[in-house]
């Protein structure tokens, strides 16, 4: 498999709690220590966000530490505290005064999964941001996909959604450069094709990658058999949102970074119907390494469908990856448990 | 005096610690229980924000319940968790799901106050917002100025910056309307004009407000004298911000909120030179609790100048309203006092 952490320098923790009223987690996606720098665009009508204002490309910090993704909707903002402290704790972060005074920078973005696991108050704390920062300080190789970290309580389209990811190394004009993308689906929209009865995002993998995505024949869900244009169903407004990060080697500034990302979302379009919509906060960061090659006008270009191709087929990865989960508030079929019915 | 809690219904709390080693705190701003329609425009180069991005127009949520201005830098962003868990326990939020099962939507801002105190790691965490809600439910009548709450660390050009609010009843076409300012002065720039050594703010003040404003004869502080164009003195680069809440019982949309912040950093331009530099995080947010009539475009056109004017008032009284600070990382002289020789 592909992963994000294929781009060198990123790595990926996951912490998360399931059972006893709980069904929620945190993802951190780690920079280098000396930072990756970052741009991001919100597209999503209903956003929780940190630390975005500085992404601006006019602001004056230029690379961010770590990203943290979190279920709880805007309480679990707090999950960054605990990225920061850790942080901190060890040196890492933008330096404000004497060696060791630093303040790390950590743009965070939320998912809505509250109460899913039962109880609607077990949402991430700042112990779930320090636990997924020490996770991704651990890791070496592939992340974990499906039902961990921000993806825990991550629901898409009546599905169970969860964290996907994707890579691809890709000619940047300057040399080569990789491009990878993890997203924690949890869309209002499907990832579905009513038509079809296949993932959307099973069309854009490179060869053989969705070759064992599944094709339904039984009835989709409820939520993702609505006609487009359809209200949602039930009493409540459903919350949802899809969050992710695209990472890259590639030298870039912080106005390509935040170019990257809107072209990101050019790839959720392609993997999930309806999208961005007015009870999504689907937001998207982006981080540059810039140990690679600055890409030029064409390589750049390559780069920005790449990304975008990343975080469609990261979706498709989301979908398949994820397990049935039954608790105490509800159940939500997998794809692949659906597909075999 | 006149206070942005002249707006019925915003009430203002502080919290803050002083001493072994803490010298920082944090202020809400609550709006009614049903919350305030909202916008913010951040123009500084080094901004600390959370939820901003909920704030665009085109975005679904359109109140918030608070807005937290803290000390301690990005760290300070903690604070808000404190607010958003004590409006959750008092059932005060954006509904979810059954009654009870809410969100509170708690934007925030942060001003650099980091090791003021003489403790680097002595900065506010959720319990000092908790605090300053508390403060807030229990507040009636204008609020304190000076180093409170989130200015307890603040200082501007070299002298000792801290919170200062103003207020007006305008006609808004429709009928009268109040508007309030609340800012936090921690400004790299002066708010002292070298020439006249009084205050930018002090020609901008409702008859009479400022007759009392001293003009100094001594020499300005180091930070406060730098001609305009100079670099800033001492190896640490210095890390400032100015933060606030123009707030108005005006019926407003999402996007008028917007302006109105956009509007008020030009009295911000008044009253602080430079300002909005890339060492400053800048951020102004305004809340409209609708209870009064919406404006037409005079009115509005009335308003807007209204909130500019504001700004820069409040800035006035934080200036006026400080007091000499010395803490074991550094001495910062009150305006009065320089003036008083």
């Amino acid at each position: 498999m592909s992963c994000i952490s294929d781009v060198a320098g990123i790595r990926v923790g996951h912490a998360h709690r399931r059972g006893d009223g709980w069904l929620t987690g945190t993802t951190v996606v780690l920079a280098p220590p000396e930072g990756a720098v970052a741009g991001v665009e919100v597209r999503g009508g209903g956003p929780g966000t940190r630390e975005t204002d500085l992404l601006d490309p006019r602001a004056l910090v230029e690379r961010v530490h770590a990203v943290v993704l979190t279920g709880g909707s805007a309480f679990g903002l707090a999950a960054a505290d605990g990225v920061m402290a850790g942080l901190a704790a060890r040196g890492i972060g933008y330096p404000v005064g004497p060696p060791g005074q630093v303040v790390p920078i950590v743009p965070a973005a939320v998912i809505f999964d509250l109460g899913r696991g039962g109880d609607f108050e077990a949402r991430p704390d700042p112990s779930f941001g320090a636990s997924a920062l020490d996770a991704a300080l651990a890791a070496s190789g592939p992340c974990a996909q499906g039902a961990v970290g921000a993806g825990t309580g991550a629901v898409a389209g009546g599905f169970k959604g969860g964290v996907g990811t994707a890579a691809i190394v890709v000619d940047g004009g300057a040399g080569p450069v990789t491009v990878g993308a993890l997203v924690v689906v949890n869309a209002l929209g499907s990832c579905v094709d009513p038509a079809s009865k296949s993932l959307y995002a099973a069309g854009f993998g490179v060869p053989g990658e969705f070759d064992d995505a599944p094709v339904g024949t039984a009835d989709l869900p409820v939520a993702a058999s609505l006609p487009i244009g359809s209200p949602p169903p039930g009493p409540v407004v459903p919350q949802a949102t899809t969050i992710g990060v695209i990472a890259t080697d590639a030298t870039l500034t912080k106005a390509q970074c935040a170019k990257v990302a809107g072209i990101g979302h050019d790839g959720l379009a392609r993997a999930v119907r309806p999208v961005h919509t007015l009870l999504d906060g689907d937001t998207l960061f982006t981080m540059a390494t810039c140990a690679g090659p600055a890409p030029d006008l064409g390589g750049l270009q390559v780069l920005l469908e790449a990304a975008a191709d990343c975080v469609t087929r990261a979706v498709g990865h989301a979908m398949l990856s994820a397990t049935t989960v039954t608790t105490g508030a509800g159940s939500w079929p997998c794809l692949r448990d659906w597909a075999a019915g």
